[in-house]
């Protein structure tokens, strides 16, 4: 049996499309129903067909699913649960696919009783947006997180569990609050520092925005890609998870700073020292399969 | 003509293997003679034949050469100077790939009379090192910046300029104080603070190291790689352009710190502000061919 009959998926971006496009391709079974806020989604999602029924509001799409997932921007998510409320059938499992949790648990309460909620958090994508940049295999191999609140029923969240692991995931059960702190370490630090930079380097009044472009083969590029991403859906991200990522970025500038110091008084031993334990560090990740030594960045293979 | 009949590398790692592969590639009829300082390189670029004499020193590899590369870490040149001075005929040009140039301006006064100084620096790289790790494609469609100290004979400088467009390069001259504050934003400090992450991800307490691997798709890889580059030539680079590293070091974290601040204080507007203008930058670096759109990360086309 399929973990689920009828999947509606709310918002068809990066993530909703390529679960669209997995579940077709893993569940052909399967019925799915989507929406979008933008009109213009809604058509090319429609011209794609990635659903079955496009609807134009996710109270319409929720309607007699079994499964709906919450693709949207952080910030929408409790408008979209008031308006499914009603729309839910009892039994029916409310899932999403942000990268913060612990806000997430609020819609506990504005779903009603005998609703599931199991959200997730597939650690998966790219810097590209939109039902176009979407592809089937983006979750394969790649974690999935599961963090459903307390006494949630375990049937429910074997059943989001067994949808993950059907589009090629591997999953994860952990509490919101630990979730959000690894991931401010290993997804959210990261990304603000990303944005951060990228906006320093357009700002040196001695250097021509054009050198930094030119010259991006050094280094820099490699932050130019992850500050590509979503700003909306970053925006939320950090405003959601804000005490993880402030107590984590602390910890941040606090080690830059002694590097810095390192290189103003030139105590190369320390330098190092810090730079050859991060290549055990790097080679633990493709150990891991979370990426390739291969130049190419493990990218092939997540399309293939 | 060929830009040079006889080739001495002084040093082959990554970038040292690739200039011997790409000249045999581009300019079959230019000898090579190849010296490292480890014993256990010197036997590999003899297996892999990629160099016409393998020598035990780097006075012997320069003996006879017109154009000498060095491809050290940059606190060996002084070192490397010394010895070759004495084996190198008039007219022969003394180059390098050095990350920094400032501090390779300081060799002039180690070279004979008639020997030219013409300091080099293909912007290319990967995290990869040794002599396995080189390839014949790593220069091409990238950026070469010369250097010359204010004097330096313009048929040198051409002449350095012809070999590396012969290997697939496109050819800029500056002076050394602007090549080094250019790649201190799009190179050095991006790498220091990849370094930083990556250690701090490794020390939090709450989070097993287990988990930071496991997660890395989210982001954190991106970082992995590039801190994954040689500790000692990094080491190098963060001591001679110690001026231009800590000026922009300190930039980062002022910005940094804006962004903190707009994350602890709820300004989502601020937030998207900078993240959405990060966009603009990405676009015009693949628009400049020096990354690709694709999710393979422009990488497929390097090893091409």
């Amino acid at each position: 049996m399929e973990p689920a009959a009828r999947v509606a998926l709310v918002g068809v971006g990066l993530i909703g499309s390529s679960i669209a496009r997995a579940v077709r391709a893993a569940m052909p079974g399967v019925r799915i129903s989507a929406t979008d806020s933008d009109p213009g989604v809604r058509a090319r999602v429609a011209e794609l067909s990635l659903a079955d029924a496009v609807c134009e509001t996710a109270a319409e799409a929720a309607r007699d699913a079994d499964l709906v997932i919450l693709c949207t921007p952080l910030s929408a998510y409790a408008e979209v649960a008031d308006s499914i409320a009603p729309a839910l059938a009892p039994g029916a499992v409310v899932s999403d696919v942000g990268s913060a949790k612990g806000c997430v648990m609020g819609l506990r309460a504005r779903l009603p009783e005998g609703v599931h909620l199991v959200p997730a958090h597939p650690v998966a994508g790219t810097e590209r947006s939109g039902p176009d940049a979407g592809f089937a295999a983006l979750f394969r191999n790649r974690w999935c997180i599961l963090t459903p609140p307390e006494g949630t029923d375990p049937a429910a969240v074997a059943r989001v569990a067994s949808f993950w692991e059907r589009l090629g995931a591997m999953v994860e059960v952990m509490d919101a609050a630990h979730h959000d702190l690894v991931l401010a370490v290993t997804s959210h630090v990261p990304h603000l520092i990303a944005y951060s930079i990228v906006g320093t380097a357009s700002d040196i009044e001695n250097v021509a925005s054009g050198e930094v472009i030119k010259y991006s083969a050094g280094g820099f590029r490699d932050f130019t890609r992850i500050a590509a991403s979503d700003p909306t859906m970053w925006r939320d991200i950090f405003l959601a998870n804000r005490a993880a990522v402030l107590e984590v970025l602390g910890r941040v500038t606090e080690d830059l700073a002694a590097l810095q110091r390192a290189i103003r008084w030139g105590d190369g031993e320390l330098l190092f020292r810090r730079f050859a334990s991060s290549r055990a560090i790097r080679r633990a990740i493709i150990e891991a399969g979370q990426d390739t030594p291969a130049p190419d960045f493990g990218r092939s293979r997540e399309e293939s």
